[in-house]
């Protein structure tokens, strides 16, 4: 949790060149792959199991779900045995299953610290949904456990591993855009009043939880650096039945050390298509769409030092579940090669930390 | 300065119908022209005077300025004669110009409240750039002296009387796309460290009071409110000589009593295109380039109660320098009618005090 920026840096690097370079899992494991027990078959978990079908060196091997007949569905689509479908009461039996190296949590977010602590005590590594956990505290012990027994965490912040997200960050580190001035970014939608998300029991906060913290998340890798300073605002209609157990929206603005501001938004009240927008003293950058599964769109206008100016348009051409492919890319890789993460547990902490902060400034109990 | 927002509205729908009806000046007052003198011959003076030739009750009569063949050259552009020629020391002498019903001042902030009062004491009445001032107690001042003087006083807010701005503003009260949830907004640009901006004598403050005033207003006709609550943070790069005296870049947050939320951001580190975004519970709508001479782009995506889903792509096809030419028949058009401008003093006034709140929110002196 108190990693200096050099470290992140460092972490950074690493992992960046790791989940770039396809021949590093040929060269270290060939023909192995890491086997995955899939927790909650929701929306992500079934976008997580398709994008494993295209990895080199991933594969789905058993569930873990609360509805059977889902749960036969998904094993027959992806060849699992009868003998690797868990459910919430035995799942700790994955513990002697030797085809499962790791899990991976799509589970509501008020689960995800039990289901990693649970996962951990039964020696399997744990790629578990952002955000981390609904708690400071929860984090931690989550951070302890899997390091107490010897397995990797990993938070899926799939846009670290996203190509677009990627090349954003190496050109903003290669100084061709000068310095960071101001970034604004926003992330929301209409959320079903059904939905788990509105839920505090099971979703712990609203859109900041969700969305948001793709935006404060991109603010920290897009900088590099940790905010210093977090002021913010909160706000809920008070006859939308939808809100009375979460947020509805949140404005958070925040200082970095090196100067850089940042203004992020979110909401489950309306359409808020994700986006960043970097602006700095050599030109802007902007990535819209920028938070999806697919369509993501760079654009940038900029002089660099000694020219030529320069002006970005890439669509990427990738189509959903590549974010997934890649984040499987990356645990596998660094589980088969005993790395540490790109984000790892203490990735999530942080961000934990600034989300309790962001909603204790709007003055919301966290 | 303590208008409530009923007469806010009401401010705002006559001058939006007058500003819009062409008829009104004809009706009233056949043939007459307002005759402005224009104080400070600089680029939004030069702007503002082109803009006059296409009114059709404005025309310019007098011109004050201390580079006399500067004024020379624009008497000769616009049939002035010498005798209407003044500079700083003797403009007072406008008082006995008949010629001149009222003045315009494009001078660097400092300046306004001095001529502003001046020209009001010459009982000519005022059409005066923003910022009002550089204080609110000079902008408290102006107001007075103006009222005492029987002359109006309006703050030059072009956007209130551009077209695609007035479209905005009644689509949004049309209830269309329902309830505002957030706004984003930034202007800003790249200023040269010769410019008069960055002298905190001449400009009294930064970027926020050049342009990011552009988004604190916008913010408060895009919603009809006031905010209630704000909350800012400032940078300047203590390496770049252009900000020892001004601030480098602003963020800020507001809250405004219906609950709709706004984070802007301004600079003159880099370049910053104007824009603002409104997200609501039916869908969003921005404008984007929002606050240049020309080129304003609308576009939104919303389904009103009722249907049908709507999706807007209007770029506007006025050229430069229309905005001054709306701004100048409006305020001809309140003089000749007797009635009160659109953006009178006090709008001017309320941006001052929270220009002035921003700034102590982020730590600087104002």
């Amino acid at each position: 949790m108190d990693l200096s920026r050099r470290d992140f840096t460092r972490i950074g690097a690493v992992s960046l060149a790791a989940s770039l370079s396809p021949t590093l899992v040929a060269q270290s494991a060939p023909g192995r792959k890491i086997g995955y027990c899939i927790i909650g078959l929701g929306r992500i978990s079934d976008l997580f199991m398709a994008g494993v079908q295209s990895s080199p060196n991933s594969r789905v091997v058993a569930l873990v779900s609360g509805h059977p007949e889902k749960a036969a569905r998904y094993a027959e689509k992806y060849g699992i045995p009868a003998s690797s479908i868990y459910n919430y009461q035995n799942m700790d039996a994955i513990r002697s299953n030797p085809a499962i190296d790791a899990v991976y949590i799509g589970l509501p977010n008020s689960m995800h610290a039990e289901y990693t602590i649970r996962s951990a005590r039964a020696g399997k590594h744990v790629l578990c949904e952002k955000p981390m956990a609904t708690t400071v505290a929860e984090g931690e012990q989550m951070i302890a456990t899997c390091r107490d027994a010897n397995v990797k965490l990993m938070i899926a912040y799939r846009c670290h591993y996203e190509t677009t997200h990627q090349r954003v960050v190496k050109l903003l580190r290669s100084g061709a855009l000068g310095k960071i001035n101001l970034i604004q970014s926003a992330f929301g939608f209409s959320c079903d009043g059904n939905d788990w998300r509105v839920k505090k029991a099971l979703a712990g906060h609203g859109p900041l939880f969700d969305v948001g913290i793709y935006c404060l998340n991109a603010c920290r890798y897009l900088t590099g650096e940790e905010p210093s300073q977090i002021s913010a605002y909160a706000f809920s209609d008070p006859s939308d039945p939808r809100f009375t157990e979460v947020e509805e929206s949140v404005t958070w603005t925040m200082k970095f050390p090196s100067g850089a501001l940042a203004s992020c938004a979110t909401t489950f009240g309306g359409q808020m298509e994700g986006y960043f927008r970097v602006y700095t003293n050599r030109g802007w950058l902007e990535v819209s769409p920028a938070f999806g599964y697919d369509g993501l769109h760079l654009r940038a206008e900029y002089l660099p030092e000694g020219g030529p100016f320069t002006t970005l348009d890439e669509p990427n051409p990738e189509k959903s579940p590549y974010h997934f492919t890649l984040e499987a890319n990356h645990f596998s890789t660094c589980v088969l090669e005993n790395r540490t993460p790109k984000s790892p547990g203490e990735e999530g902490l942080r961000d934990m930390v600034y989300l309790t902060q962001i909603l204790r400034s709007a003055g919301i109990p966290a």
